[in-house]
Order: C-alpha cells, then sequence, then structure tokens
C-alpha cells in the first residue's frame, strides 16, 4: 500500500486542474501580451481566472496578482510594503515558514529594519500583549506579517484579531496563508489583511504558481522588474496554463468546501484516536490536537518512542507511507524543525507531522496507524 | 488561414515536450524537497534535467538553476552580481529588453549603482569603443549587460569579444540569452559569460519557467527567499513539471538546430526577397536583414506605407496573420518600441516584426505577402 500523507508538503493535482491546462498547453500558446487573436485569447483565459480567484477570496480583481508561488508572493509583499511606506520594524513570529524568515531577516541583514520576534508559547501561540507592546511602540512604521495556518503545527491565527489590532495602531499586515487559502473560506473585503500570499499546489493546482492578494489602499512596486505585466506588478511572461489551472482548482476547493473539510476533519480525529488508543503517551505538537485551533489536514504527532525521528520517517517510508518531520521546504526533515525548536517541543520524542486531503481514506489512517505500531 | 509568425514573443509547445510534462502534472506530484519516495522521484527527475541543460549548454550541473523564466533569471543574475560584489556600475544599452532596462533603472534610482548607456548607430550596433572607455573608468566596479539576441531587430552580439573585454577589466558579464538559447549552439565553460538568462517558452518549451547560468566562479546570493531550494540560490516549491518540460524542450532543440537553423534561414531569406521583389522602399530594422548578423527567427521590416504600424497589425490579425510592433513583453504593439526609437528609425514608416519558427513554412510567407501587399 501507498500512503502520502503529506499534502502539507504539497498535493496531487486535481484530475479537472489538469484537464483545464491542456489546451494552453497544447493549442493556446500566444502571449498574453501580443494584440493579436493568439495572445488575445490568452489574455482573456488569465483574466477569467483574476476574476474566479477574486470572487472566491472576496477581493476585486485588480486586487489579486499571480506570481511563481507562495514564496514569491511573501517576498514581493514584504519588500514591497517595506520600499513603498518607508517601514522601518517587522513584527513577526519565530514559527512563521522560511520564505517570510528569510526574507524578514534578509531586510534586517541589509539595515532596512529592526527584526522584532513575537514570544510564543509551547503551544505555538502567539502573544498578544507582546504584540501590542511593540505596535505601541512601532505603530504606523512597521509591518506585522503572522502566517494564517502554520505548516507544520497546524496553529490557526486569527486574522480579524490580528488585523484589527495592528491597523488601530497603523500597522500594515501581511498573512502567508499558503496552508489555508484553498482549505478554508475568505472575505478578504471584509478582513483587515494588508497583503495575503498564496499557492496553488497546497490546494491540489500545479506547483510554481502563486496567488499575491494587495488590498487596493496600498499601492507597493514590483518586485521582479521587467516587462510590466500584471499591471507593473510582475515582470515576465505570464504563466497561462498554470493560472488557469490554479483557478480551476480554487474554484473546485471552493465547490466542495464543506465536505472536505468534513471529511479532513474526521480523517484527523480518527488518526489522532487510534493513536490514543493504541500508543501510550502520543501527544500533538502545538494545537494540532485541537480540532477547531488548527488546519483539519495536519497532525504533527509526539511519540514516545526513543527512536530518532528520521530513522521513524524512513521506516514509514520503506512502508510506503510519505510523512514528513516538519516542513519539506527546509532542506529536509533531518535537520531539524526550527517551528518545533520555537515551540520547545521535547527533542527526545521524535515528532511526525501527517497532513492529509481531500483523497485521503480511514483504511489508509488504519495501514498507517498499523505499520507505526510495528516501527516502534 | 491562420498565420503564427510571432515566435520571438512566445513559441508553441512541442508537443514532445507537453508529453514529457504530462506525467508530473498528473502522477509524480511529490515535492522534490520531501525525503520520502513521492519526493525523491521529483528530486531525481529534477537533476536529471539539470544535469541535460548543463549538457547542453557546455556548463557544469552547480552552474544551472531554475527559475520562473527569462525576467526573473535576468533580475537575480543583476541584483545578485551587484549586490555580492559590490558592484557600482552598470553598462548596458537602450535596446536591452525591459527586464534588464527596467531592473537597472530600478537600481539606479535606488542609488546603488550609476547607470551607462553605450552608444549605438541605427543599426543597432553597440559602440565598442564607448564600452571599452567606460570599462577603462569602472573596471572591476562594474557589471557588463548586453543581450544575445535582440527581440525585435534581432542583432547578435559577439559574446566572446565582449567577454573577453570585460573580463580584461576585471569587469563582470551578463548577457540576456532569451532569444538565442535553444536556438544556437552553447559551450559556455568556454566563453566568458558570468551570469547568462533563457526562458523556455522561446524555445518551444512552457511559459513560466527560466534557466539561470551562474559561473562557478561567481557566488552571488538568492533574489526569492525562502526554503533554500535551488542549493539556497531561490526559495519557492521547484515547477518540476515545467522543469522536465524545459530540459526536453533544450533537448528536441539541440537534437534538431542545425536543420532548424537551416530552415529558419530559408523562410526568412525566402520573407525577405518576396518582400523586395513586390514592394517598393521596403527596408529592414537593425541588422535583422543580415542574415548572419541576427537572428535567423527575426525579420523586423520597415514599410513605405504611411499607414501606421498598429491599423496594419489590426488589419493583419483581421486575416489570420499574428505579427508585433516590437517586443510583446512591452504593454503592447501601439504604444512604440523603445528599441526602434533606440535606433532613430523613421517613424513616419510603420514597422512590423515577423518571427517565426520549425513549425512555419514558405506557404505561409506566401499567404503573409499577399495579404500585406493587399493591405498597403
Ligand atoms: C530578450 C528577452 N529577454 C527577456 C524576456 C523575458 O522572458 P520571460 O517572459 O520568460 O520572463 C524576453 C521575452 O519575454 C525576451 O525576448
Ligand atoms: C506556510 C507556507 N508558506 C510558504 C510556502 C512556500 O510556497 P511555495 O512553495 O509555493 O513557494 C509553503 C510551502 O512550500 C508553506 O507551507
Amino acid at each position: 500500500m501507498k500512503v502520502y500523507f503529506d499534502n502539507a508538503a504539497t498535493s496531487p493535482v486535481a484530475p479537472e486542474v489538469f484537464e483545464e491546462m491542456i489546451p494552453f498547453l497544447r493549442d493556446h500558446f500566444g502571449n498574453p501580451n501580443s494584440q493579436h487573436s493568439h495572445g488575445r485569447e490568452n489574455r482573456s483565459a488569465i483574466e477569467k481566472a483574476r476574476k474566479l480567484v477574486a470572487q472566491k477570496l472576496g477581493a476585486q480583481t485588480n486586487e489579486i496578482f499571480f506570481t511563481s508561488g507562495g514564496t514569491e508572493s511573501d517576498n514581493t509583499a514584504i519588500l514591497g510594503a517595506v520600499k513603498a511606506f518607508g517601514l522601518k520594524h517587522i513584527i513577526t513570529s519565530p514559527l512563521e515558514h522560511h520564505a517570510v524568515l528569510h526574507t524578514v531577516e534578509h531586510l534586517a541583514k541589509e539595515g532596512l529594519v529592526t527584526l522584532h520576534l513575537l514570544k510564543v508559547d509551547q503551544q505555538g501561540n502567539i502573544d498578544f500583549t507582546h504584540l501590542e507592546e511593540l505596535l505601541e511602540a512601532h505603530g504606523a512604521e512597521s509591518l506585522v506579517t503572522l502566517m494564517h495556518g502554520n505548516n507544520e503545527i497546524g496553529n490557526l491565527l486569527d486574522l480579524e484579531a490580528v488585523g484589527e489590532l495592528a491597523h488601530q495602531y497603523g500597522a500594515r499586515f501581511h498573512t502567508d496563508a499558503v496552508q489555508t487559502v484553498g482549505h478554508y473560506p475568505f472575505n478578504l473585503s471584509e478582513t483587515k489583511v494588508d497583503f495575503l500570499a498564496a499557492s496553488a499546489h497546497k490546494f491540489n493546482g500545479p506547483k510554481g504558481i502563486g496567488i499575491l492578494y494587495v488590498a487596493k489602499e496600498n499601492k507597493i512596486g514590483p518586485f521582479i522588474h521587467g516587462g510590466g505585466q500584471e499591471r507593473g506588478m510582475r515582470g515576465g511572461t505570464e504563466n497561462v496554463a498554470s493560472i488557469v489551472g490554479m483557478a480551476k482548482a480554487l474554484e473546485i476547493a471552493h465547490d466542495r468546501m464543506e465536505a472536505d473539510i468534513a471529511h479532513g476533519k474526521s480523517i484527523k480525529s480518527y488518526l489522532k484516536e487510534s493513536l490514543e488508543a493504541k500508543l501510550n503517551e502520543v501527544q500533538f505538537n502545538g494545537r494540532s490536537g485541537d480540532l477547531e485551533a488548527s488546519l483539519y489536514g495536519v497532525l504533527n504527532v509526539s511519540l514516545p518512542s526513543s527512536k530518532d525521528a528520521g530513522m521513524l520517517l524512513f521506516s514509514l517510508d520503506l512502508k510506503g507511507i510519505s510523512a514528513s518531520g516538519g516542513s519539506a521546504c527546509s532542506s529536509g526533515a533531518l535537520t531539524g524543525s526550527h517551528v518545533l525548536t520555537g515551540i520547545k517541543a521535547d527533542e527526545n520524542r521524535p515528532s511526525v507531522r501527517f497532513s492529509f486531503g481531500r483523497y485521503n481514506t480511514k483504511e489508509e489512517v488504519d495501514y498507517v496507524v498499523e505499520q507505526l505500531l510495528a516501527i516502534l
């Protein structure tokens, strides 16, 4: 049996998405910036996709930009905001994805900003009092960047609350929503988020294509300079097929969101309960054990064994089970996770992140639990 | 009849390329950074692609990086070189693509560099004496960035000569080879190029994927910060399907390069001769009329009529003919071309860029010439 329990790293492309992309990889090949018929058909495909994405996220079409992925969206928003508004402070947390952490660390190293890392507790909750203190001190000169759903421990952030607080002090708010767009409903026009990043391959779309939302009152400059595509916000010939595929993936995700959420929750509780029933001392990192407070697709399991996590993942892999020790985006599970370190997770307990999606089944859970028990 | 004579804007995906991409859009969906079997199969596909690209370009595998396109490659190389080596001067020409021009203008505006625009003559030849003067003055503190093949007028640059001169004065040399990679042979290990940018969609590969070559003695930092992918040179989950497709496109291009060049040249001379035979006063912008000094795929035609170029393109489009007035990457033909302005082309003569590729035929040329005559 082969079980893919690593959907937070990347997810299979939905068959309908692939179908939607085919014509744009085969027949409709024009450059969307060309004025002739070959170009115009692709221009209209892109603008149709933009409209659809905007609708699904409750945004306006002129607030949606297409990028090469979540990482580029994060870079564009953060650098763009710092430059456009002359921001001097960045308030973030040690649990962010490297797409954010490495970007803000780079800006700090360049002397452009001062970095403020929020205190977090052992559950991965950020310290709101600390956030407010920092906002009081740096207010309108600062960018708050906090992720919506943590890719390792699943913790969900209250976007409304953080946005409200940030705006109260005149700060801008960016959120990395790579783990939540396509998985949860959004209504950006009624949320105090200034910038948001998303990535298609996390919601059964293709890799290498992402969304950047920029609330219309925030005018920032491009990150990639070039031919003025994306209304001057991103140079480079548009990846038409992937844009169309991403829009389709988001459409499907929203059409079946209620069912997917229910399915995800049932898989997650089933896995959690099976582990609790069969393994003494099993624990769950962050808030991932809490169905409502964390991503329905992520369960980060802290195991009693003394075997190290690398060996455990290796053994699971031999049994056909794909799971991870942390973020795939860091250079591999074996180098440790800055998130688990950040919440001071017990280093003697190996941790495995199981993450599932719409195509996973309870039979797969049974198999995984069985194999895990056999290995331990 | 539908004729696509705009291959310099973008080219149709080769059927074999599309075939090669399918499994990676459908079945092999793992994150190449994951340690498990789903990830490893994609990691090895990427590294196989890198090896192939390196071989075809005469480079080493550790000199090849994958990006989201030519524009990102240009941005990465230019910004990376300026930062890594503390360069203070950029020597370029007014005829570069906006992916280069807008990037260096941005750096100049930020106060990071001083910009030096080389003199060019009415044929679009750069002034080598001027280049040498600037190199004498700024030598090791400068980056020379000059394109290999001009996308509008087709002029080819002598990479060896420019690289030799730049290195003689301790300068670094970047070239935008977006119009030539996949169309001409390269042996980068024996060419004094430090950085080179290429883009798959210009050689019958998919859009949204590019190559950045960084000669091994040049250590630069990432442009997009994130999870340490591409050996720390580019954050973001890799676009596996497109990387594999691009490598296939480059392989095919090299396998049939001799034939494609011969075919391109025959189409180009046939079009040129037909126009000369049937139209008084036809001229060719830049050096595009010279088969050896310009891209075999580009003929930039300056027409005697007083009709403006926009109307002419519009009329051609109505006849099913896709051609362009300049770069598609600028916001459309109708806003004028900085390249034609740069070479002081006669504004009263409308200019049309015809650009062809391996799938075009002489019958198409006949149709285009016939329709063009009817319109004029
Ligand atoms: C010479 C040249 N450089 C750069 C680019 C940009 O490449 P891309 O569209 O892949 O970003 C193009 C065409 O778009 C080009 O013709
Ligand atoms: C939370 C989070 N942010 C950003 C990213 C980066 O997205 P991408 O790989 O599309 O660049 C990822 C995953 O890779 C992620 O999980």
